[in-house]
């Protein structure tokens, strides 16, 4: 059986039902993206219909078997009713995997369909072929050049930290898409759709095996044809190595009916999902939001900071701001402690003004624009034996304000730098919270800049308390698991 | 005694601490402000160090007393301890209000500064003169070009129908910041922080009583020097008219303690308050983010259109989506009902091809890029009898994206007015649900296009289906008051 180093990172490929349309829906979105992504390998175009006509300067070519040789990754762009004789000649010809994009199976949950996808299943059997999806989009490899474009999905080519696999085509695109405003760099991905073959177990074993990954992200609908119970086992026993963060889709029953129609998914018990996967020491998240900032803050907080956050030292300026915070993270379980007499006193002792509150929420007043007032405060407080993590409150809006009026271009690049020189001195985590008031061009342009510096330096973001604060229950639950584990 | 007409529309200002630095923290919010904002009224420059010198092309002078007659409004931008002079001094003028931004009273929790707010309180006793604040920003009218200007609030002048009081400047001054991002429009607004003369209750009753105003938004720590029991007598009078948001800030312990220190309010018990308000009608929100999006479902969906919407009629492209949209509001307590089979047929018979889902969520695969596909089913949608509401989910990254590389420039605009004309013809209300994944600057300009367009259709915009969830809630609780009100 083909080793999944094929999938990920192939000699060759072929797109079968290559259409010279780039809008064609389908065969569109890989030949766009392994020309844009740059993929080096040999790849095929196959259409009876257009023989001789170029698709990214190569010439279309009738069939597969014109092809001497096996190919390592195959497209379907074909109909699903034509899907079975492809899939019976790469069996043939040893094709090692035959990405389904081609949707129409099981998830449309007629008996036609369903039997056809069992077809499918009964042609690889005993073969060296594999099968990805049906419903899917196939392996995303940023450093090999390979994977796809909807449209909507942005290529980020950086090398990250971070796989990810998705049962929904979607998911996987809108991942990438988000991607850029979180800071989020990927290792390797995969859509894997119906899962009628390769599948969330085999995933998860290859991406912890994988070198550069630590953090592992997955949407799920079902595990696919794996086994339930072999799928938590592979699990327990690589939560305590790399982070895996889960989001289960089909979590009520109108989701679950949604799902079957989707991927054509047994979702099963959302509870028992739930409590078999935290009991395997995976983090679960219930919807987009959490899944992007649950990956941010574990790919992006160093590991050796790692650590039970439970008392916060917020710095806060204006008081109807620090009476939010106060509330947002205390109302999720958090603790705003009062900072140690001493603390208090070395901070009082360095504010010139009044208009200021120096006991957790800390707000600055006017000083807060007096850099060596700000940055040593920060300090202080980190130093507190009350706080377990700092968190920055500073809305990107007044970063681009200052940016925009007073410091000048280049004031973005220049704070978050500042910041990376601080934390560099700092035991303990330190997260920047800035919210976007205003989404106008200017903050877009000052928060990219912004945000990808932090992430060199370490230093996670978020722009909302809300989901900084269940982003951090994600990171207490899991810290707390790996000390258990440890025992 | 003033009305609050003179506070609103004031015919003269003074500003007492005037600086001739723009960057002057304090009175620099005030001297940019009534330049920027336009304001045509006769504003007096007062500082005795400063005297002769220009601040907006007028002389400064040394005192109010130089001038004839009483002031509408005097800011007062100087030290604590200099502040029971000034008031002194205007209530023997019969100045009508003076907005005391100085900060310093009962907020620093000490006896000194509670006796020095006590001081102001007995100043001003069976005077004609009012104090608002100390520790605030005063009013905002934008008709008027009266308000303030922090360096992140953007002043707009735009004509709306929601009235805003905030315990909180800063509070207040981010929600000028954030209704550009959500289309919302101010008629009028009052910063009033400590609150320990003109108060949450005349807010309440003025904004009332004003013809424009459809939406009264206030963030409130205390009532003030209001009774509790006025208040929510108050409270009940108007909710039937004209619904009423409130921000509780202080709603936990420890928010408790950080609301002392910022407006020294006494928050009282968080369960209490919840209750009397809901009892009272009023919309009761727990964040910046939750205030926001109610203000913004209210200000812009219209009266007739406000209905109890349990359950929804979802149209998501995409499978992954469909399933995070049907888990999402389910938890939430909606209903993601099937449609009726005459829908499902409606819809089916217009489809050309295969990859759909006609239950709900609509899922039209290819066809959704068919514009009267898409459009008629829509409308089929919202006329079937399971259907409160129909909710678009439609990332405005696809739009920019449309509007970049295929459809061309101007595709937002007329994105948003095709479903002008759609909810022209219907009934039920309508929900844009375009979530940001991408912050980027085409995104950003897009973005502010396009929501303003729907603005004006009667269409509420969410960026986030967890966010629109609770909005829905809290329009679902107010209708439900309405209803039992009438009874």
């Amino acid at each position: 059986m083909a080793s999944l180093d094929d999938l990920f990172y192939p000699k060759s490929l072929a797109i079968v039902g290559a259409s010279t349309s780039p809008l064609n829906f389908g065969s569109g979105f890989f030949t766009i993206a392994m020309e844009e992504l740059g993929y080096e390998g040999k790849v095929y175009y196959i259409n009876p219909k257009h023989v001789g006509e170029l698709i990214n300067g190569e010439k279309i070519i009738g069939s597969l078997d014109e092809v001497e040789g096996p190919i390592d990754v195959v497209y379907s762009c074909i109909r699903a009713s034509l899907v079975p004789e492809l899939v019976r000649q790469c069996v043939r010809r040893g094709d090692k995997f035959i990405i389904v994009f081609t949707s129409g199976f099981s998830e449309l949950l007629t008996n036609e369909a369903i039997a056809l996808e069992n077809e499918l299943r009964s042609i690889i059997r005993g073969s060296s072929t594999r099968i990805v999806g049906p419903n899917c989009l196939g392996p995303y490899n940023p450093s090999m050049g390979v994977g796809w474009n909807t449209g909507i999905s942005e290529p980020i080519l950086k090398k990250g930290n971070v796989a990810f696999a998705s049962q929904s085509g979607g998911h996987a695109s809108t991942l990438l898409r988000i991607a850029a405003g979180r800071a989020i760099y990927f290792t390797l991905g995969l859509s894997f759709g119906n899962q009628i073959d390769l599948n969330s177990l085999d995933a998860l074993e290859y991406f912890a095996q994988n070198q550069d990954t630590e953090v592992i992200a997955l949407y799920m609908e079902d595990t696919g044809s794996a086994k339930g119970s072999d799928f938590f086992k592979a699990l327990k026993k690589i939560t305590p190595k790399k982070p895996v963060i889960i989001w289960k889709g089909g979590q009520t029953e109108s989701g679950a009916r949604a799902a079957a129609s989707h991927t054509g998914a047994m979702s099963g018990s959302f509870n028992m999902w739930r409590s078999m996967t935290k009991q395997a020491g995976s983090m679960i998240v219930r919807n987009g939001d959490e899944f992007w900032d649950a990956i941010h803050l574990l790919a992006t907080l160093p590991k050796n900071k790692w650590r039970i956050c439970k008392n916060l030292g917020l710095l806060i300026p204006g008081g109807g701001h620090s009476v939010e915070g106060t509330d947002a993270f205390t109302q999720f379980g958090f603790n705003v402690p009062v900072l140690t007499r001493e603390t208090q006193d070395k901070i009082a002792n360095i504010l010139p003004s009044v208009n200021t509150s120096v006991k957790n929420p800390i707000d600055l007043g006017a000083s807060g624009m007096l850099e060596t007032v700000f940055f040593k405060t920060l300090k202080f407080m980190a130093e507190d034996p009350n706080v377990d993590l700092v968190i920055n409150f500073q809305p990107i809006d007044w970063i681009a304000m200052g940016e925009a009026q007073f410091v000048g271009v280049g004031y973005s690049r220049y704070a978050a730098r500042s910041y990376g020189r601080l934390v560099k001195k700092l035991e303990k985590p330190f997260i920047q919270l800035s919210p976007i008031f205003n989404f106008d061009k200017k903050t877009a342009q000052v928060f990219s800049t912004f945000i990808e510096i932090l992430r060199q330096k370490g230093i996670p973001h978020f722009t909302s308390m809300r989901r900084l604060a269940v982003a951090l229950s994600h990171l207490n639950e899991y810290v707390q698991f790996l000390k258990h584990d440890k025992k």
